[in-house]
């Protein structure tokens, strides 16, 4: 067991806290995308899904056994896969389906490196009266090209964006208001240390609230993003850090410049600072605003961090990834320095295969 | 609140204890059948789940109050409707998804009813060299005629089977034998008395440890029987009793026949004295063995009960459906005696619409 030294550090100098043992574990909320569960360029099977869970669950369980954490997932590729196959379903059905789907492989993957995980299909509260209903934002499925794209758009009435070079569906996705069965997931935290919860797949299942009576719940044609309803999420859990694992590394700026520049540490102001504003490009966008929006909003000294998958138990350590918290020094960022040793001096810099972009 | 008064009656004089009140309450597994969110002669729609899901909510709510209570449920229609839109699946994957879409349809209808649900997806362990998987028993899916039955087993490599007049396609029904996720489910009874926990649907997603490595789990192609399952867990959770509710009611003698009686009480001894022996016929069958199999594995002085979903709370008065339990005085039957007032004697005998048939 070790004590997350993130949790205390406030300039660079602190980083000999490593090395420091404690029986203190954090609680910790752990996002993976839908397409941690796709690796690039695999076909989206069960088989396949297996794979890429059982190649993170040990990282996982690694941070479980020092931790008190709670999993969350995306559902992106695979709600959209269901979408196809059964075209009469809702969203908010779809999405519970898939949360069966991803919860088990999930649940089969920790199981193999001896942890037991309890998926809780979970109800998420938005309202119906978001500016997301008139600007779905949120891909799900395959890519198309454009004509087949419209020809689908025209025929079955989705709405359709283009995605890089290709076009995907989007669905809208408002903001998560209230997790219903938070409650069970702190129960289990409190009282069930041997269980992993996963909660909040997929974002959630998107449900409003009906005005006249609003205990009475319906399901809502919506895709929750699942970092914003894991941010939200680990607020409520009283989280000490909320860490969304990607397939690319952490926040850069200039990214396939020559100025290019990894974060180390970061603070909500200096990324609300910067020239990209609130508007954070691509994919990294909503996971930024997520763990701002943690930061923000979660306990006192809590922090959030954006890493690449395989580098889990790297980020919490500050070797890998990006950390965003409220109290960093000087003008609010500590830039990762790569080049430590002449060693590292003669490698090719250090980057991720396909890295989210930023500034 | 009130103290069931079925604990400790052993004779019929103990009904006045209906009427006692008590702070104490009990640990019931409640099990409803996957038609139980299906109304006969309705389409399988998520609008009609929703509406029978809302019919029996209150129930399970009132129940909810005054005991601890664990939901189970069936997945027959549903994981065969998903088997028929998306064939490339397994079993196991199709009814993780069944349980997150039955999960969500029951949590919405008790969150309408002010009771918040926790579906959790159940890992079952199952032996994988049962003799279930030489003599496929469940039905899943719908119902076709012969030919179209016989072309369906040829083309995909079905087992069919007659049911009544129709044929539908079964799969494996091995025991469960082992469910991982029963801490998280006491650990949710124990220490989070406002969420009601739904577990093991559709008997829980089937797997099989591997030999070599006996922490890893494989998916299996089978639906475990709900109410074995449901037994399995009401034993594992030490309930004081396991509640099957149908769409039929109690255990009838003779159903159909002038000399036709319904148990009200019955003990294991006398169902397997019977000339059905261990091969209680028709849709009962699981259920009277699962009922048998948690009286005799389940703690001292609990008992199971067979009846009407919409008789909930007359079966743990014994006003309707039968009890399965040790203790029965006599013969190890007690019969519900229907005629006791002119008015009811002019009345055309209670009898359910479709009901069970034993005997």
């Amino acid at each position: 067991m070790f004590r997350l030294a993130v949790k205390s550090f406030n300039s660079v100098s602190t980083r000999r806290a490593y090395s420091s043992t404690s029986a203190v574990s954090d609680r910790i909320v752990i996002a993976v995308g839908g397409n941690a569960l796709q690796r690039r360029g695999e076909r989206l099977t069960i088989e396949n899904m297996l794979k890429a869970a059982a190649d993170m669950a040990p990282t996982i369980a690694k941070l479980a056994s020092e931790h008190e954490v709670v999993l969350t997932h995306g559902n992106g590729p695979q709600v959209g896969e269901l979408a196809l196959e059964r075209s009469a379903a809702t969203f908010d059905v779809l999405g519970a389906e898939s949360c069966g789907q991803i919860g088990y492989v999930l649940a089969q993957a920790m199981a193999s490196v001896g942890l037991t995980a309890a998926p809780i299909i979970t109800q998420v509260v938005i309202d119906p009266s978001s500016p997301a209903f008139r600007n779905p934002t949120k891909f799900v499925g395959p890519v198309y090209g454009p004509k087949e794209a419209h020809a689908l758009a025209e025929s079955l009435g989705w709405t359709v964006k283009p995605d890089g070079e290709y076009f995907r569906r989007v669905v809208p996705s408002p903001e998560p208001l209230e997790i219903l069965q938070v409650d069970a997931v702190k129960a289990l935290l409190h009282h069930c240390p041997s269980v992993l919860p996963i909660a909040c797949g997929g974002g959630g299942v998107p449900v409003m609230r009906i005005p006249s009576r609003p205990e009475t719940l319906q399901g809502v044609e919506a895709v929750i993003d699942k970092d914003a309803c894991g941010s939200r999420l680990a607020v409520a859990l009283e989280a000490d850090a909320f860490i969304i694992l990607t397939d690319g590394g952490g926040i850069w700026q200039d990214f396939g410049k020559p100025t290019a520049q990894e974060m180390e540490t970061v603070s909500p102001e200096y990324l609300l600072g910067t020239k990209a504003g609130k508007n954070f490009p691509g994919s990294m966008g909503p996971k930024i605003q997520a763990a701002i929006s943690f930061v923000e909003n979660g306990k006192p000294g809590c922090y959030a961090a954006i890493g690449d998958l395989k580098d889990a138990a790297k980020i919490l350590t500050r070797e890998e990834g990006t950390i965003i918290r409220k109290d960093v020094v000087g003008k609010g960022v500590v830039w990762r320095d790569r080049v430590k040793s002449a060693e590292e001096e003669n490698k090719p810099p250090k980057i991720a295969k396909d890295p989210p972009k930023y500034g």
